[in-house]
């Protein structure tokens, strides 16, 4: 087993680049559209997409989605990438799961990226159902420590679970074990879905858990069903639930309630800075993208600055447009937003 | 005549397999949403499918329904082989028409299934209109009885008779027979339709009848219309009624004020696991799936427990990810549903 | 010009052979469904799909709508074949303009039917702008004559006169012509549009002229801005305009309020039974076809018959399976509809 | 810089005649609909499309909008057919940004279109960003004499100054100044979008500013974003912000409380009499088309004026099926509109 959880992160890989379906365009932030002023009485000049999170000051709302880590070459490639064009552009960025690090010790150097972003945001990643399998404080701290992570990510993985053969399938007792963890760590945790959303009771049982930050994670975008589809071999179950979830501007809706209490990051399926800006009207206060990324990724972290840059100057172009110079006027402003 | 009603279900599987399009592929369900819960709080391996119906237990929801029955190698091959496969799998059976069993008395071997099923739900079948055409207490026992059934559905065709040439087109008084057979037998009754569904209007008339058996088979699936009109050789009336009736989503929502005093049977256009667990939802106690077994059972009953394994295997992943354990917990819950 | 007036039946003919996007196919009727009846409790026998107009007795509420007349061979078998039809399966049948008439003498054969049809309704026709262009009580009293009609359709056409080239297009004061003009005639007049529909304030200036007859003649069906588009042989105006106008339902859902004091015709764009019987629901006394029915005209008496009797069938299928045996329980009968 | 200003028209031309899709074709009117009369009860010689603006007489409410002007032939050839055809057709005419004339006096001729157009109204344009940028009162004065216009479009134009690589981005204290000059000039101001439409907020500092006139411009039709795409090289900005925008109808629909208080041009995305005719009903007091009128103005004024003719033929059409001889009866008259 302890072979799989390394191999697996390259498989995910090779099937994302095979079949450009694992990503389900379900363009779900269409029908939200935005309240143009002609006359923004602004200067694009002083327009400054930059926010604060967990302390730290990101140039603008990007999340560099959790994706990867292990003792692969292309892994160590990819995560070097990624975490240098988060320094040098200003954007925080989270790791794949770290549970390979207790299996195999070597994937912990695919881990140690303060080296390349020595003072952006950083964020760890685990599983939470492996409270449920012999993870606890320790492994939690490990993965902390390895990053000098700022927070850590425990994602919440059901379906990708229930489609695995190998799948770790027992999601009972976790708010406990999430409420526990939280009490005993200094650094905050993230509940965070793989992109099946998080909806209200979700969101309460980790609220009554000590948690604070929530990635909704929602579908349209990457399909962790799908992909685990081709894994598993045999059976229809992962295309029959490829598209199951909730969408993220519906996930983000649905949370509106819970905004006084918990910080919210948007993410499944956000595809440029307009997905992006929708979000945070809605709600967001940090925006992911994942497989956007995961090609430039692979090439070079000047390929994955040039993505990045883009989707800022889109973020930012839309800001001028709008007429806001901060992306706190952005937030739960109804106003920037219409629907048919 | 005699000889037309045993040939007739060779050449409605025959029709079914040349015309794809018999089966309308509807997709009614795709409308309504299912509430993902990323913390569902329970064990996958905890979760059960199980019902009982009419005092018997099943492991999930399903209803193999009302196909065949005759005296053709090819019908006894399908049943025998859709018994075999409901008592591997838990699941109830339903068996076609035995009208047949009084023209063509070597037609009884295809209903004698108890021995391929000794313990599971078998259901006979009558078509209702037959009681306006001298059939009566006789001949409902006699069907119920070869098959050692625990439940006989009247099936109610006015659109499949109305065109096939040789169809039985008076439905007149027809409830007051359904009431006064109902009082003579102790096996209880299922009123179903075979694809256009059953309205309030309908229900209504079946309660006073004291029926508390609906099967709606609503529209979206099998479609008699267009089978017979390839039976029917001249004129376009089946290709033009292909499309009556209300689709199964629709009946069920016409059906809920209807629910304490019945028991309703979901089925037409269900083709997967999600399409169940939405039935059950918004009111279905069973759910019937028909054509998506008919070319299984014609190959072995492995292959048609391949397929109802696939359906429970996402029928069970889908409660695990709406965070139930039990079937009761579906049923009529709107909080599990969510529409755009 | 008059032989203009005579030439130009003849093409009309040719151009809708020879476009089919003449006939608009706008399936408007497609939005409402029909109210299915699983126990109809009634008697296919039983069913009786006629109805009374103008003092006749119909088989079924059909019209041949208004198509064609003048001085060709082509002209004159195409209304002898209607004409034996309409008498043949007993329906309505109207004529086309018989302003030719008028102009060449030779015409009245095609107009003279009753020798074809001489028991069931006929229709004479007009247009109502030539009361601006020189008609008056004679011209309506001679188009009656010769065809000892039942009623008189004064037709409104203004998009037609408006794209045709020699369109007469003063229709002003026509309404109190209209009305001086029923007042003169024992013969009904009935107001009907070409394919646009009409609208409450039509309807209201045509009670007030003591009208009591109108055929909507909704868009949806043959586009007469469309088939003088071809006439016209310079500029876009015709094809611009070719979907302009009221879908038939919906001139028959605005018609409502008028029911009690006015008998309404629904016709543009019925192509089968079932929208027959969905028009007769919203409050249709009588349906009229007129594209589907000219190629068969052009045939023989007998293929129009087939075609009649297949609309026919459709239309007494629904009734059964919506459990009426009147056509008087379908008009107005909102029960019987449903959207979603 | 200056001579870009010059050559950058040419080049905008050049990419609308390569790249269709830089028309959006959004056809946002679609989903409103006319009001038809059977019994117009006028005669269409009496329909007058014929409007009042800026104190001059104009055959029908078109416009046509702001496109060109510099130091070209091909530009100097299509600012003398559009004013040739304006004059000839009586309609309105407005011409490209004047800031040219300030770097290439040349260019001047393209402007002083006077000589082709004596008696029609005339529209001057300047970018009103232009006034961050050292523009004033001697500018707008200037652009104003050159064409003795009738009125000066101060073009708001933030989406496209945000693609263009040398875009003018200080959008800042823009109301105010546009208010200091419209208090110093005598000739009316027109704040105009150029295809992302004008929002309430914008109206609002326009009144504010004294301003009585917008051209509400909105999205559908010509995307700049998209044209300065193909000018800027690299990226994707220019195509992911192509759709940005409020359509027209949207933007007249949202103008609505502002008539009493101004005067509202329609433009964007407008491309027949019928688009037209529903912008006159949203409350467009004239309605501007630019893309639809470059093509034939390249070729010749007779081809300007042939579609001109058409599209007037259009407006006047509808106008006699609405019923309504005089524009004043179309300007805000909401029951000669539906919607499904
Ligand atoms: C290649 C790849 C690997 C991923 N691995 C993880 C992971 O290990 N842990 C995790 O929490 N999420 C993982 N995700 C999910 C994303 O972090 C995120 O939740 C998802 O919503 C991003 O959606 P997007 O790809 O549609 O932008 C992965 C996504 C991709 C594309
Ligand atoms: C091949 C075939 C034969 C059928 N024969 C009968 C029958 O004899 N009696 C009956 O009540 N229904 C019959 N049905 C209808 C189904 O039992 C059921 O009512 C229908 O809704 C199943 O829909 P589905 O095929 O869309 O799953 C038949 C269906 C099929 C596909
Ligand atoms: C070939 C043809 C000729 C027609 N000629 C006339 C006519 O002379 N007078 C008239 O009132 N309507 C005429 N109509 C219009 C129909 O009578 C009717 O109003 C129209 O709504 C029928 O629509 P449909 O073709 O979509 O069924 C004609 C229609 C067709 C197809
Ligand atoms: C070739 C071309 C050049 C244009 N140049 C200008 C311009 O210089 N100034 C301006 O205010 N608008 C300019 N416009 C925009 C139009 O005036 C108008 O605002 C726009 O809404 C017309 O839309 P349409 O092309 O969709 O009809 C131009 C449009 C085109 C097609």
């Amino acid at each position: 087993m302890s072979n799989s959880t390394n191999d697996r992160k390259i498989e995910h890989i090779r099937v994302i680049e095979e079949d450009p379906d694992t990503d389900r365009q379900g363009d779900h932030f269409a029908s939200w559209h935005l309240m143009h002023r002609a006359l923004p009485e602004i200067d694009y000049a002083e327009v400054d997409p930059g926010v604060s999170f967990l302390g730290k000051r990101l140039s603008f709302p990007l999340l560099i989605s959790s994706m990867t880590g292990g003792d692969h070459e292309l892994v160590l490639r990819v995560n070097r990438n990624l975490a240098q064009a988060a320094e040098a552009t200003g954007v925080a960025m989270g790791v794949g799961s770290q549970r390979v690090m207790f299996t195999h010790p070597e994937s912990c150097n695919s881990f140690a990226l303060r080296q390349w972003a020595p003072t952006t945001v950083l964020l760890g990643n685990l599983g939470a159902v492996q409270l449920n399998y012999g993870f606890g404080l320790e492994e939690a701290q490990s993965a902390i420590n390895i990053m000098q992570a700022d927070g850590l990510f425990l994602h919440l993985n059901p379906l990708q679970e229930a489609v695995q053969p190998e799948g770790d399938r027992n999601f009972k007792g976790l708010a406990a074990k999430i409420a526990a963890l939280q009490a005993e760590l200094t650094t905050p945790l993230i509940l965070k879905e793989v992109g099946c959303g998080m909806t209200p009771a979700d969101i309460e049982l980790g609220l009554a858990a000590g948690i604070r930050y929530f990635d909704l994670a929602g579908s349209g975008g990457t399909s962790w069903s799908r992909i685990e589809h081709h894994r598993r071999g045999r059976g229809d179950l992962g295309l029959r639930m490829q598209d199951w979830g909730i969408p993220t501007p519906v996930a983000l809706d649905w949370a509106r309630p819970y905004q006084e209490r918990a910080t919210f990051i948007a993410s499944g399926g956000l595809r440029n800075g307009l997905d992006m800006i929708k979000s945070v009207i809605l709600g967001g206060s940090l925006c992911g993208l994942a497989a956007p990324l995961l090609k430039p990724a692979m090439e070079s972290a000047e390929a994955v600055i040039a993505v990045i840059e883009g989707v800022k100057q889109e973020f930012t172009t839309a800001m001028f447009l709008l007429g806001v110079t901060r992306v706190e006027q952005l937030h739960l402003n109804d106003a920037l937003l219409w629907r048919r």
